[in-house]
């Protein structure tokens, strides 16, 4: 939230737009053997041989899914990535290339770009995908990204959100919630900053949440440790909605119905201590609240010795017959029917 | 530029987000063998088997690319898929899915995106690609479209910027400038209408530069012909910027020269005669007007006899060292250095 006034700033039309790419992306090599052309062509060049080839892609709009008097471009980049690796990781998929198309204002210096690359550079090596495409493009208003990622599989290894079955284990990766509170502590510091900019926020309480929320993961170890565990889960899907639109999501392709406990859902210290400050109940964010991009997915109930008491997996509930519905068990033992908070962008 | 004012409006939080995608996109099918899943999951899954995979992408900003006060929406999903498919055509290489983003304000009513969606449709039957993915999400200001086209091609057939060589003959399809008058046209009578909207224009004698601007083809059959013809270019880049800078762009990455004759440049006569009436020079709209998506390519003096007589390839000049310099030859016979005027979005 700090502005360094004396920053250098070089405007976007002193490099044109084919310049502008090339400036950007210089640095950018291909390490994965699939990539055979990069960026400079009409259109790059892939080869996954006798591998399923995997595609996603996301849009991130400032004002709607990103603020950047918070967000540093640095982390945006990186987020804006692995928002998108996340979905070719729940498909039990690598990812290996990504392609990323920007639309900015004239605002923006190069400087800003620069920086934005940088992150996205960062997720490349960490998540091991190569920059292969994109596009630079002026907008009328604030800053817009669009990446599309691209992955391999083995046919027998992919995984649906279609195919689980009543019985098989809901499981769950990491913890869930953290994302969100994180945004509620910089739009709560955003508000005393403009109140006070002398103000320096302490935000070493909430470093877990606020990192949650500016440099998420995407679990591209789960896809690894499923391999080495020897278990191929019935259906998968990111959570990037929250927990029950996610679940519901699971019920509706696969045709069955579900129960989720509420104490088995998997919460960090800080989520639950933060939300209490918030006067926020964590279950209800845990459930919808969203950004966390951890990993939902169902086993069939033969697997559980593999995972269990594996500090990456928890069991929340199970899978149940269509008819059953999809319910929340509570802590009182109260069945609540799940209902899909999933985040609507367009509701004002 | 005509509304209607009785058209029924059905605001877009009305569905929700995966309402939305759903609703636009249940007409689409899967027609091409390669595509395995399509839009439902975290991602498509796809089969290119032992060829290669090809991906571009490319942003639409209203405002900046296109202006939707005489762009209709059905066009506007159509041309938004063919400037895609271009870099493809443009790479030797058969398209054959696409994925669809768009972000939009909420002064857009579904009825608004469907119609965008059924120029997407159509596009993709006129060029047999399936749309497999995208995202809707809403924008702040305006409309912004986001397309990535992945298509298929033998090793063999991928044809590079990279790979011309002096003396090969310099090709372009079709013919140039239209687009660009087109767009004259249209902005001419958008300020006729502003002064008086019962003006109705006689858009007749312009029909084809108008039809080159809202409604543009990809060269998919230029392809197909050079395929016939069994002639492998040497270089191929499409038309988007126009044809100087893509000269340019050859003779960069070849480092190569070019000689680019004046009098070959095809012109349609309705280009000579919208030109003259503009006051404009109709060989510089040819090259820096932009936005005709043809393609230009090289190919060697030897099969010159396989394309002689073609109505869609004409040589326009040949290709010379790189000391030679790229020039225009002009209908005086002045030699002129050829000059990007490649369009710069980020100029104002």
């Amino acid at each position: 939230m700090i502005e360094d006034k004396n920053q250098q700033r070089t405007a976007l039309e002193n490099l044109g737009e084919f310049g502008l790419i090339k400036h950007l992306t210089k640095n950018f090599g291909l390490n994965q053997s699939s990539s055979i052309v990069g960026i400079g062509d009409d259109a790059a060049v892939l080869d996954f041989k006798d591998k399923k080839t995997i595609v996603t892609t996301d849009m991130l709009v400032e004002g709607v899914h990103f603020d950047l008097s918070y967000m540093p471009l640095k982390h945006l980049g990186y987020k804006a990535v692995i928002v998108n690796l996340s979905d070719i990781y729940a498909m039990n998929a690598m990812a290996t290339q990504i392609t990323v198309s920007i639309a900015v204002s004239n605002r923006f210096p190069i400087e800003a770009l620069e920086e934005f690359y940088e992150g996205v550079a960062m997720a490349c090596q960490m998540y091991k995908v190569d920059l292969v495409g994109g596009d630079t493009t002026s907008s009328t208003k604030g800053m817009l990204i669009s990446i599309t990622a691209l992955g391999i599989a083995e046919e027998n290894e992919i995984v649906y959100r279609k195919g689980t079955k009543p019985n098989d284990l809901l499981v769950v990766t990491g913890d869930l919630g953290g994302a969100y509170l994180g945004l509620q502590v910089l739009e709560r510091e955003k508000e005393v900053f403009k109140v006070n900019p002398n103000n320096q926020p302490d935000l070493e309480p909430y470093s877990y949440v606020v990192e949650r929320q500016l440099k998420p993961e995407a679990r591209m170890d789960i896809v690894e440790l499923l391999e080495k565990l020897e278990v191929k889960p019935t259906a998968m899907i990111d959570i990037s909605d929250g927990l029950s639109s996610e679940i519901l999501h699971l019920c509706e392709q696969s045709g069955v119905g579900c129960n989720l406990f509420e104490d088995k859902i998997p919460l960090d210290p800080t989520v639950i201590s933060a939300a209490e400050e918030f006067k926020m109940d964590s279950t209800m964010i845990a459930l919808s609240g969203g950004e966390d991009y951890e990993l939902l997915l169902t086993i069939d109930q033969s697997d559980f010795p593999k995972i269990k008491g594996n500090p990456n997996l928890t069991v929340i509930g199970h899978m149940a017959m269509k008819e059953e519905g999809a319910h929340l068990i509570t802590r009182g033992d109260t069945k609540i029917p799940l209902s899909a908070q999933g985040w609507n962008s367009f509701s004002s």
